[in-house]
């Protein structure tokens, strides 16, 4: 599993830079600055562990990715307009994080589960993509990743390859089988600005408001 | 109970075309759309399993639910313009799922807590306001049922007659009754158009700026 | 422990009348004031019972906070602008509040896990500052916490200090130090206006959203 955890870690850190410099973007204080960090490297951890009744969360028990995550986060906040100049690079750390976190929130989640599909899918994606989430709601943007880009369903088809394949050969090559769909499918995305089909609705507000319910 | 999980599955539908809706007007892309939809049909019930330590939720483990939310979405996503015209219709369904969530949500929390009221009532009311919180946090609006008409009071009156009830009478028609009162209030509300108070209250930002505190 | 009582009385009530004041400006609906009011005032606590596995949250079991929470909300809306003259008691008892939510968050959070300093430190925060983020994020804020005054720090410095010396000593007086500390970090803070760095980034919004990330 070493090569997974220097994924976790490359991953940890990108999710934290985007945090921070959205932070910074915002001009948050280098409190709020670390905490987006945070918030976005380890939050859909934290949301995975909650969920699956594993109560205190990993990331306060063994708090060495929210160190990394402070780390990065200072880092960035002194260093950020040179690291502005290594966005391919942190795409690519990203895409890393995304395959690794995808790996570990659905293997945590096949623990005791292993009947639950459905579960183990939500879990790799909620560990993907929920700490991206809660860091743009916290500075009051939607969330990217429902508006453009594929990233989400690298996710999704990463941990669908995991479920099936363990179940059947209960073989670790699966996590690594995993990995590189999520990386791979992310990576193309990127490299050829792939996007999911959006509405031009054109749905007038008017017409709309008067639709609207407050479910 | 076959008549209230018609109910359930009715406001399901209502409540995730509510967020598929709202994810279109948003310009989402179709994952943003689905997960929204999804979102606002189980979110609710996702933290009052959380709240109540039953985990994982019922939603991740019994996914009917979720794939009802994902086929309304999808259906949402091609035929929005018709849907658009059903409004009544979505009305009518959404207070039937309002009334249906709150029945399913305080009857959950009443295992092992019949001595508890407050929690019985935050728990059917949790349930079914929940996810349409989540869907306007998520989309950045201040939460419609924050702002008008009478919604959770209706959800309110309704788990604290099925607490009271059950709890002297242990009888199911209990149930019906919290189902009846929730959503004849809500229709009630909707026919009358009727809205709770709200204070214009003309506080310069300014004075009030100065007031505001971190808490 | 009668003194902390009072102060986590005090607390609540300032931490109610600052949602609820909020909720005015935004002009919410009564219901609306009243759910940010008890949202700010318990929502910290709620998440921190969440994460310890301690569920049903106190918040929903023992609902006396939320009832000085509705209480305190109903008062502000009828006499708001009589409210808005007291703003540097509620200042006051702001700072009482964040001191005795860090004591308890970190009490909380002790038991049983003595080992872990991280998860005690978060706790203490999460209690003290949780509350006013929901909020925040409820009313489309970017929260006031992530953006400016000495806040958040004097409670980690509390948690801190309260961390080691109830390890040392086992003595009660852990206790108020902490409390001590926390308020009285947070009260020169509001005297000398002091803040937290904030980077003027001056990142150009195009060249940084190239860089952007989903994570």
């Amino acid at each position: 599993m070493f090569l997974l955890d220097t994924f976790e870690i490359a991953g940890t850190v990108a999710f934290a830079i985007s945090g921070a410099l959205i932070g910074i973007r915002k001009e948050l204080d280098i409190f709020g600055v670390i905490f987006l960090a945070i918030t976005t490297a380890v939050g859909g951890g934290i949301f995975r562990d909650v969920f699956l009744g594993k109560t205190p969360p990993m990331a306060f028990v063994k708090p060495i990715y929210c160190l990394i995550s402070i780390l990065s986060a200072l880092l960035t906040f002194i260093f950020h307009k040179k690291i502005l100049k290594l966005k391919n690079i942190i795409l690519i750390f990203d895409a890393i994080g995304l395959g690794a976190f995808t790996v570990i929130g659905s293997t945590t989640a096949m623990i005791g589960n292993m009947d639950k599909p459905f579960l183990v899918i939500c879990m790799g994606l909620l560990t993907g993509i929920g700490g991206g989430i809660l860091r743009d709601v916290f500075v009051k943007d939607i969330p990217l990743v429902f508006q453009r880009e594929i990233y989400a369903i690298a996710s999704v088809l990463g941990s669908t390859s995991l479920y099936y394949t363990y179940n059947n050969f209960k073989s670790i090559s699966s996590l690594y089988m995993c990995f590189i769909i999520t990386f791979a499918i992310r990576m193309i995305a990127v490299k050829y600005n792939l996007n999911l089909p959006v509405l031009k609705s054109g749905i007038h507000l008017e017409e709309h408001k008067a639709c609207e319910t407050e479910a």
